[in-house]
């Protein structure tokens, strides 16, 4: 597997890391097929994004030609690149002017059960809920304590994802995945401006939803929506969609656009 | 400075960590003078607590071993403490087992002004608010990025501190402080069972003032309670106690419990 610091081989970064110290980074997961990678602008605008809000000072035209560098050398698998405000000393007050550093590591590829895209996952109900921070909301930052509670709740190979709502009830998402539903032939996936990671399997698919001519709404849901639901999906830019087959004693058939959308996805992953 | 992983000196980790990965960990910053530890025994105790509720498998024995060799070998300073799950692979699920990192580094002890003591701070009244995730509150976790957007908000000498509220507009701490306040001869402090940090100053002059006699409130209370109060002060387990003399327009004197406590907080860090 290859790990990639700042452009250079290496696997050892300094314990004085601003990511390790406060999770004060970001970072992206990206499918890798052929030497490409996958959804790659979209990626890069995340990751911009996140940059801009948290103030972190990355050069992304380096990032960019070194990610374009090591999705060659990977050849297939996935790319995990972290960005973070680089070595600081004592206390909280971003150093000024930053380094950031920058982190690649490649994994291979995950074998999922191939029933998990057919007949569709299992949803564990996570007790776990997400905090409203706007401030962070929609960000993938490296403050993923929450995610890892909710991972932890579930050990069985029975259930594939875990669904979390916040803390005011309102669904979000999967812990890995964002989730949407299907009523009357529209697509609605959760508003992420209080928190949650807006994915970019899910902006690709709302994109390409509404090229379609397929009505999307972003907006909140709650759980007896949810169960009310024509059709339920999940989505990562790794796996592509999982049709969600059931949370608790609740069923869910799957339905033609999560088909779609499946294809979709699948294009993306395997071109 | 002295850096220490795993009780051997070295100043570089695994980019695997997930204390980097997702702030999957728990530190401490202790006060060192002549060798010891200030307060060694509240700080191994939050720190286990913490442990215990994030399920790492510690090993307080071995750790507590480490943390008085390194702090004899430091002699006066700063420890900085961070305890991880360790390496991971892909994906949020804990490893099982983990193998928990162990990380120790120093600081000198920082200079801050003398006036910050002796006539009181000013607080920078910080826009961003505390999410409330009860899940973590009180524990002092690796996900620290409310802190690094919140202490970003000022570069002034001017505030030595930032009053942070959580998202109710309840008043909850400083950034890197517990914030007291006193109304009729009581001190009040924040209910941290949804957000903030269970700090060991905090701790400790809760202690040591309910021993004296003087009436402790641990409980919710807004803004206007805090410009309501006779006396503000800060506390942490480096500089001690800090009075609070102003709050944007808002002045306080300093009084006479503030000076007690400070005294308590002074004894501790001296000896």
């Amino acid at each position: 597997m290859l790990s990639w610091i700042d452009g250079q081989p290496a696997e050892l970064l300094s314990a004085k890391d601003r990511g390790l110290a406060y999770g004060d980074g970001l970072f992206e997961t990206i499918a890798v097929t052929a030497g490409q990678a996958v959804l790659l602008e979209r990626h890069l605008a995340r990751l911009a994004e996140g940059c801009a809000r948290l103030r972190i000072p990355i050069d992304m035209n380096l990032l960019k030609a070194e990610l374009l560098a090591f999705c060659q050398q990977l050849g297939d698998g996935v790319a995990k690149l972290m960005v973070t405000r680089g070595d600081g000393q004592r206390g909280y007050a971003p150093p000024e002017p930053a380094q950031p550093r920058r982190i690649l590591q490649s994994a291979a590829k995950p074998q999922y059960p191939a029933r998990n895209a057919e007949q569709g996952v299992r949803l564990f109900a996570c007790a776990t809920r997400l905090a409203e921070q706007p401030l962070l909301a929609g960000l993938k930052h490296l403050n993923r304590l929450e995610q890892v509670l909710a991972r932890a709740e579930w050990q069985d190979a029975e259930h594939a994802e875990g669904l979390m709502l916040d803390a005011s009830g309102r669904v979000i998402e999967g812990v890995y995945s964002n989730l949407f539903i299907v009523r009357a032939g529209q697509l609605i996936t959760a508003d992420l401006s209080r928190c949650g990671v807006a994915g970019v399997m899910r902006a690709e698919l709302l994109a390409q939803a509404a090229a379609c001519g397929i009505g999307c709404q972003v907006r909140d849901f709650d759980l007896a929506e949810l169960l009310a639901a024509d059709e339920v999906f999940l989505c990562n830019s790794v796996y592509g969609v999982w049709p969600v087959c059931a949370l608790q004693t609740h069923d869910w058939p799957v339905g033609p656009l999560t088909r779609k959308l499946q294809a979709i996805a699948r294009d993306l992953l395997d071109c």
